[in-house]
């Protein structure tokens, strides 16, 4: 199997992405084409040693900046890592492209390049999120901000393939992220996504509050990509908010300076439970291709886990799942 | 200045209500109406001593339940709490309305029987949160989930009147709640809102994303009510699986156990400023009467502050004040 990487995305590129790259090759059965600068990414890799035949280098010169606009950075940049990586599943020189980079631009390029798979008319972003049980499956955290009740009806589909084949749940349920538990709940928009998905959605479980989430009331989550993408949004702020707190106010007592070090250990494991690249990257799913997104932020071993995510839809060919499945709901 | 209380509306009605009336009347010049069925009201009140003629009582004997469908409740129980509450701020009994009952039923009731505010197409409920500097005022959160850019442009009005007048915010900053910073981010809808404040909005700072709404980078942040009303109950949801992860973790060691008991006057100090109870009720915005509703959980002191933002409300004539601000911008 090949993997297309993209040496330069994310805020700690190429660094972290040339580790997790390495790191990854060691341990699974894969060769992953860096794409970016050729002498860049070769000082980098200078850094360890490794099966030197898993790893191959395409030249890319140009980069997209985490805050290029998304759709004119890929009709500029054809150069880029992204566009190149994207061009290279697309003549089927590999198998899965992995990016930490500019995710609009990811998403540009995959939809425009790679066009739509099968019975899907809009991409949307997965995301694995931590719960009291294990974890949820939010789909679409930012995609597509104008969906339309059928797409959300596609995306239920896609969700549930991913969370079985790559995640391992048998039989997902699948909720809709709604403001009240009744059907009649929730504006039109809402009310019209639920009358596509009772009776045809296998597993529908109905409207899940946001509040419900975490708890881990469905396996998988769906909404449009504007909503979805305030509540991770919102998630991250407030943990990040309550921390920051928490910090400040323990300062102000010697005696909980001395609580919060005693609980030290235990604190840390709980970040761990809440930490992303536990799960690897987000999946675009729609798109005529497996493409995996990681967080921006993402270190050595949140790129090689969206890796290992992408090997694993390539091996459970999701794809060609998602179609059939989709299949005659349209 | 009167003031008719819900004395059947929470959770904790009306025990909780009954005792935060009293405690509101001996701390402040005002007389309180409470709505809801005499026998039992005449009950509750005859566990406290307070000021005989500061506390009337109007019999109401129907209850509106926390479950309700909303409008379907205010047509059919004519004589509910919520309706002849409603009924006497129409007829200009009273000053203002606090309830912590049936959120979509206060909402009907006063959007059908007082009507919107001259100048206003939509009511919107208001909600003070807090935030790292201070606190912050979200609106909406979950009166109108079909809102039209024009419908955020009227509350961005509203939430600086309020923000003003009773929170005592000199000239607020409104930013507009989206996914991303630039003005050209989100879909269709949130472009528009943009278009209509930029310019026309006083102090309008721009896009404020969901990571941002805890740092307290704008007072007032507006969206509309399908996307706020996530908003609180993500925050929720995330802060009580937080907690429950965390009391499940910690029961693992007994060091971090030994820390927690440490640290806990602290800990119950940061819950202290993450309570909604301290900042009174949410506003119902954008009807043509003073309404005030509580949370569902309220006890005492949340009513009690409730009813002292609804005084600040009456006092600072914010209803007049709205109408002439939002004037010549409809």
């Amino acid at each position: 199997m090949k993997i297309v990487v993209d040496a330069m995305g994310g805020d700690h590129a190429p660094q972290s992405v040339v580790e997790g790259v390495v790191d990854a090759v060691k341990d699974y059965d894969l060769t992953v084409i860096l794409v970016g600068p050729e002498q860049t990414i070769q000082k980098e890799l200078a850094r360890f040693t490794y099966p030197r035949d898993r790893i191959q280098i395409v030249h890319a010169p140009e980069v997209v900046g985490m805050k290029d606009p998304a759709t004119a950075s890929i009709r500029q940049k054809k150069n880029s890592s992204i566009s190149v990586g994207i061009r290279l599943l697309k003549d089927r020189s590999c198998d899965a492209f992995v990016s930490a980079g500019n995710t609009g631009a990811v998403v540009a390029a995959a939809t425009i390049r790679l066009g739509m798979l099968e019975g899907v008319e809009r991409p949307a972003i997965g995301l694995v999120i931590p719960t009291l049980k294990k974890f949820a499956f939010l789909i679409d955290v930012g995609a597509n901000t104008e969906a339309k009740p059928k797409h959300l009806f596609q995306s239920a589909f896609m969700a549930r393939v991913y969370t079985r084949e790559v995640l391992g749940v048998q039989n997902p349920e699948v909720g809709l992220l709604n403001i009240g538990e009744e059907s009649s709940k929730g504006g039109g928009f809402a009310k019209e996504a639920y009358k596509c998905m009772e009776g045809t959605v296998p597993n529908f479980i109905g409207n899940v509050e946001a509040n419900e989430i975490f708890t881990g009331k469905s396996d998988c989550i769906i909404c449009n990509g504007f909503v979805g993408n305030v509540v991770i949004k919102v998630s991250q702020g407030l943990m990040e908010s309550a921390a920051a707190l928490m910090k400040r106010e323990i300062k102000k007592s010697f005696w909980a300076m001395l609580g919060a070090w005693i609980m030290k250990s235990r604190l840390k494991h709980i970040q761990k439970l809440a930490d992303y690249s536990e799960y690897g990257g987000a999946p675009l799913l729609g798109v005529n291709g497996v493409v995996m997104i990681s967080h921006g932020r993402s270190g050595p071993r949140a790129i090689k886990n969206a890796i290992r995510a992408a090997v694993r839809e390539v091996d459970h060919h999701i794809l060609d799942v998602m179609i059939k499945e989709i299949g005659g709901h349209e």
